[in-house]
């Protein structure tokens, strides 16, 4: 039985074994060489990148001298200007600003937040930070905790949310592995909680840190507004006091909270992206980019989110101009303003290679942290992506030595809008079990940033950028 | 011309595909089934590991309420009491000590070591560690720069060691991806480079610390004298105290060092290894362990070496025995103690073994720091250890949504004096790129490990338990 029904498959088997030998063979030597000079290159790469990097130190500066930058800020204005002289020093063919409009939103005095009326707990205050875009207010009213967005539509419609603070309480799930899906899975409650309590009357809301640690500090991120409700207040309070809440509310139905936010959003303010680039010498309109996003969050350095990306970023070009690289495409780094609240510089990006018509070959956003080097995630449009990925995954074995998977995946927020270009997406992924310690809190501080960790990243991508300048797509 | 040359190949092929199409289908929907099976368990362990996890609090109180414990200190009797009464509360079917006796080396008072005569800088001190197992000693000399072995054995024939202090100056190799490969390359100098040093009259040695930081912290370890030569005082210097003393030396040749060490070697000390087990239901005689060692280096917290391994191993047990796992083979959680500095336990623990006729089928040391999850290292005596090796490679699939790679290499040092049993040795390989940052330093504490990472450690190592246990070998 397994005879008759299996024969087609041996058939093709054999024939395609048939077709190995005849067609593929003669190149094989030739790639085996071609391999070794890849393989020798990629080596000279991580070489300069872990005795000669400018990265960490780069980086140590952008911290400790810059600070965090949220768009629109005098540290954010700082930022492009110290990148783009730093640019200036690498002897590449060009760097210049690239002007875009991005919000101005202000936290102003830190958040009040505290629980009130619990007899048992006596007054407390809970670890908050505004979330970003969130409008100013003062109120005090019972709180509603909302483990499910059912639960929020059921309790809404039944009028129980009228008057009342949303307490958005999902945790990530500590059983993803890829840290990035756990956050997917809740970042939707930070995001959109807001307005879609607001449609139930409630008069402000409070998200559960997007964090898999129990710790005291809050994250903030981005959070929208739907314009068809009222503009509410949002906070997002840290792990520990989610679960003092929690068990508050449980405990004691008297337990109100107290909130007072002090932030606002002022009018857009002019800011730029950076870019650096080496022409190519053979096709210099077709771009292969390397970046991250020079814009970041108003609390801690901003250092894994998305200082890393920076730095990598501008480094890259320098260990490839370094190595004396002359390449066939542009290679060109770009530091995107404003990826955190708004995009701008991702859509600027994009609209002026439109209008130029370049070609964004591929590009690479180094955007998931400084750590450890796991992988390539790669994507596309449709129509082209599934030929790029075929030639993309020849080049495997070429990252073992240095622990690398390429797959299928990600890229990144910045350039999302290059997609209906039809050029290569990248997403640089570093291991992601530390991610959400730090992201968007106090605590994304020069400290956690181990330096050969931010290194390989930088020879990680520089050898992905070699390999796809050398061979095409 | 291919046509001819490449016909067996192609019938080699041919063959293959019907060998495989007869012989192994029928085989292949079970093993499909059945890898389904174990992917779903090992999803159970990951989960419970990463939700329930207990090794992240007991390595908190090992850190903070024990501390560091070197061979026969008291915070090491106070690890084994505490480890064990642990174990206890597990419910395994035996806990247990194991005694063995151990090296007591004692630092007394801090070293000093300082450079003198300096004109230019004045005295300063350098950043030093007695290394562990050096005699103690007061001496100022004239110092001699050694960066490789053959300069050494030069200076020392022609006399110009005698009466001076050899600085041994050869740092880690930052291209090595691997960073125990650099630590590999240049260990040899702390080891054995007082003996090498007093062969030719030197009466003390400074060792560059085994770090790829620039900082200044020293970090020990151990030494060993060879009693055909002087014991001669020998510490570890920070590498920025290593670089500035190169400095020194460079422009002043009148630069002395003047050094102190206040360490002892006392009486050994009477100490043991803890050991918790399930006990197999078919086979146990045959032992599958999983071990760390209990005692650390008298500086810091021992997080990473090896409190992270400790602990994992106690959580692998508790892990499995959470989930209502009934092992075949006797599963045993080895605490191992006096791995730094002399390897008594598992010298010990072999001993044992040998004299009760148990078979060590596997046994797993994680012992290289509490990172984020790369692989195992497989090892064995060369007649059994292909056949093993094969087999286990059959796993990697299970292994992948985890981020593994099983790969022959390296085991642990405590699980070595197992290998003339011809049983498979593991060694569990975190990611390498943080470990040597904190190596046996003052810096090796309880903040510098993630909870994350330690748990995805237990979880990978239970699930190669669960396989190794299921099939056998």
């Amino acid at each position: 039985m397994g005879n008759r029904v299996f024969q087609p498959l041996f058939w093709a088997n054999a024939l395609f074994t048939l077709y190995f030998i005849f067609t593929l063979s003669p190149n094989a030597a030739a790639q085996t060489k071609e391999q070794g000079v890849d393989s020798a290159f990629i080596d000279r790469i991580y070489d300069q990148s872990l005795t000669n990097g400018r990265c960490y130190p780069w980086l140590e500066h952008l911290c400790h001298h810059i600070g965090h930058r949220l768009s629109g800020s005098q540290s954010a204005a700082k930022a492009v200007a110290w990148t783009k002289s730093t640019l200036d020093t690498l002897g590449l063919d060009s760097v210049w600003l690239q002007p875009c409009m991005v919000p101005h939103w202000v936290r102003g005095e830190a958040a009040q937040v505290r629980v009130v009326g619990s007899k048992k707990d006596g007054p407390y205050p809970l670890a908050a930070l505004a979330l970003g875009g969130s409008v100013g207010g003062k109120v005090q009213a019972d709180v509603v905790e909302i483990d499910a967005w059912e639960q929020l539509d059921q309790l809404g419609a039944a009028g129980k949310l009228k008057g009342k603070i949303v307490f958005y309480n999902r945790p990530m799930d500590a059983t993803k592995i890829r840290t990035f899906e756990a956050y997917g899975g809740c970042v939707d409650q930070r995001v959109g909680g807001a307005s879609r309590a607001a449609k139930y009357g409630a008069v402000a809301v409070l998200v559960r840190s997007m964090t898999l640690r129990l710790d005291d500090f809050p994250h903030t991120g981005s959070m929208h507004y739907d314009s068809a409700y009222a503009f509410i207040p949002a906070a997002a309070i840290s792990t520990l006091a989610a679960e003092s809440l929690s068990q508050t509310l449980r405990e004691e139905k008297r337990a109100k909270v107290s909130i007072q936010l002090n932030c606002q959003t002022l009018p857009d303010v002019a800011s730029s992206n950076v870019i650096g680039e080496i022409r190519g010498t053979e096709r210099p309109n077709d771009i292969i980019i390397v970046g991250g996003h020079l814009d970041s969050w108003d609390v801690g350095h901003g250092a894994h989110d998305d200082g890393a990306g920076v730095v990598q970023s501008m480094d890259v070009l320098r260990v490839l101009k370094t190595l004396g690289y002359r390449p066939r495409h542009t290679i060109r780094c770009v530091l995107f303003m404003n990826e955190e609240n708004g995009l701008r510089g991702g859509k600027a990006y994009a609209a002026e290679a439109a209008r130029k018509g370049e070609f964004p070959l591929a590009s690479i956003e180094t955007d998931a942290g400084g750590f450890t080097p796991r992988g390539f995630g790669f994507d596309g449009e449709e129509a082209v992506f599934g030929k790029f990925f075929e030639k993309i995954m020849t080049y495997q074995s070429l990252f073992e030595p240095y622990g690398l998977k390429l797959s299928k995946g990600g890229s990144g927020a910045d350039i999302g809008p290059l997609k209906g270009m039809k050029g290569l997406l990248s997403g640089y992924s570093p291991d992601s079990q530390r991610y959400f310690d730090y992201h968007h809190a106090e605590s994304d501080t020069f400290d956690k940033v181990n330096k050969r960790e931010l290194e390989l990243g930088t020879a990680s991508m520089a050898a992905l950028i070699y390999l796809i300048d050398k061979y095409g797509l």
